[in-house]
């Protein structure tokens, strides 16, 4: 791995981080494919559309089809056809989101797969070896995710358990050499213990670091206000990555507090239920208002799906239940994300981040488009 | 409009259909795209699959959005992006097989829309004039179809019906100067009411014929023997259209037979419910034979789906319920397609289509990918 700084401009990075399977500007938007596919895309295309690397799921993966049958069929940059890099979450987040039932002790995970209600066991060793099977470019480590709404002293439980997990995932890690680690910081919206979360994972050293257990309810301020006080502690020389986040203006306001990566499937999903981000906020094909309507989502956008199609198209085939409905805007909002982070990464080359910031948020509450 | 015959072989021919907006070679298969979208597919993919025309549903775009909508906005080729020919079908068949309660007149008939169950009513004028108003380029005659089950006193009265009905179509196709008229000739499996139907067409005169009521559930044979006694009473220098057919056998007997346009909605209704059609016959993705098989659809076939996916991927992706599952089967199906009227225009042109026959059913029933 090696991670390149190209510049700055106040907290914000751009860079370059090359891996064996291909070269990640930063900041990066990392499309969501789950289950061993971007919904409703070509991997052609989404690699098309901007993306160096997409995120897959460690706990999706490990139920259906199973990390050994897609090791057996030569992994799986070769299974879904994405040559290049993957990150694989690690499936502590959606152990306690998605499966059932779930009964964590010091040893790991047990639970019960939201597809057909059997018993699996996750650890910080197995998800590793998971990732590891996988063939993943940049590995998670196993944490222990507390609610939003937990209380402080089972965020803080949850905190160190998470600690003990990461030296756990390193050890696996270390075993075979194979893909890259990052290690993941907890603590709610708690300062002191964001700082004592990043303090240990410093002690232990990874090659990367993320934010974890935000963008789970709390409100904007909560979560920049842990940003303000956390990413300029990682290592200036490591890429930081904030997970599951999100949209566009919490991109932007985590970049200017020193975030490299992100990833989140509300282009993806909103593109399945009829939802088009744009540069001047979101739009709901599904209002009738847009059934006449022969003006393209955003009339300054350049991607397929605005220079072919009008509103009153994609409001009839939304309201037919036709695929390309889901096609058409997730195109655009895969579009539309790789197009931000783009004009960020110039934004950040020419120092003129606040001012683009500026023009952003204000184009964002013009609504003029909606 | 413009019908070249370049070459014959028994009675079959190979030749070009050359339309305003484009040639069509035939023997052709038109892909349905109903709703104004070819299902899973991009208008761009469809055309570079091969298909140099599509057919639309008069039934479905006059209940949603509209045929005056689509028309304000430009017409259905700029509405739906696909600027070559389109073939509507006028709706005769869609009122009896899809829509509500259905009361059939000398008029026309009154239905029930299966989206909403508001009235609508359709006239032989009113399909001529919706498909205009929608920018058709092959307008179909509205028809009487009776279903496979009725006895032949009311295959009778339908047959005369079409008639009546198809002279009153071509009247009010004459009275402005849009795209070409097909009729459709009717008479379920009885020889002397086919003959019938097909001595007033010719009486009539139109500008392509199409072969009505097959396909609704009768044997194959059945449907050859018709075929067998009707194709070639058509006359020479225009183009019959088996419309709704079919399965690959079914075009390769009725090309053997003089046919020159097809339509079927199997290659992407298939493409959706997990089945692939191939040379060696269809497979079902669906069975958990294929879940660990490394092996593509058809290791003979080039198309992008067979290149660069597995079986255990299809697998994968159909019990994930992905989309990308139907985008993949229904490429490989409109490729399979294309690629079997391409072999027979080139085998017809040959003057070898009875031996190229003799291989495609062996390999059809041979099962070996199965």
């Amino acid at each position: 791995m090696n991670f390149k700084i190209k510049g700055t401009d106040g907290k914000a990075r751009v860079g370059e981080l090359i891996l064996k399977r291909g070269l990640i500007k930063t900041p990066a938007f990392m499309p969501v494919g789950t289950a061993a596919t971007v919904k409703a895309m070509l991997p052609e295309n989404v690699k098309a559309l901007g993306a160096d690397i997409i995120l897959c799921n460690t706990y999706h993966l490990m139920l259906r089809p199973g990390e050994n049958l897609i090791n057996n069929l030569g992994g799986l940059h070769k299974f879904m056809n994405w040559e290049r890099p993957i990150l694989t979450d690690s499936g502590g987040f959606q152990v306690m989101s998605l499966s059932g039932l779930s009964r964590k002790s010091e040893e790991g995970v047990e639970f019960r797969s939201h597809i057909d209600g059997k018993k699996y066991f996750l650890s910080p060793e197995y998800s590793i070896k998971i990732q590891k099977t996988l063939g993943s470019d940049i590995i998670m480590c196993f944490d222990d995710c507390a609610s939003f709404q937990s209380k402080k002293n089972d965020v803080a439980d949850s905190m160190k358990r998470s600690i003990k997990w990461a030296l756990r995932s390193k050890e696996e890690f270390e075993l075979t050499n194979s893909g890259i680690l990052f290690g993941i910081q907890q603590g709610g919206i708690h300062k002191d213990l964001r700082d004592e979360s990043i303090k240990r994972l410093l002690d232990i050293d990874f090659q990367g670091y993320a934010v974890g257990g935000l963008a789970v309810g709390e409100p904007q301020a909560e979560m920049f206000k842990v940003l303000d006080s956390t990413a300029d502690k990682f290592p200036n020389n490591k890429p930081r990555y904030l997970m599951g986040v999100g949209k566009p203006d919490d991109i932007v306001g985590a970049v200017l507090r020193g975030i490299d990566m992100f990833d989140c499937v509300l282009p993806t999903r909103s593109g399945r239920t009829g939802q088009a981000l744009s540069r001047r906020g979101p739009i709901n094909i599904k209002n009738s208002k847009h059934k006449k309507n022969s003006s393209p989502l955003d009339p300054d956008c350049n991607c397929y799906t605005c220079l072919n199609y009008s509103r009153s198209y994609l409001h009839h085939v939304f309201k037919s239940g036709e695929i390309i409905s889901a096609i058409l805007l997730t195109w655009h909002n895969l579009y539309y994300y790789q197009e931000l982070m783009n004009d960020i990464r110039n934004a950040i080359k020419n120092k003129k981040l606040i001012e683009y910031s500026k023009e952003f948020y204000k184009l964002q509450n013009s609504r003029d488009l909606l």
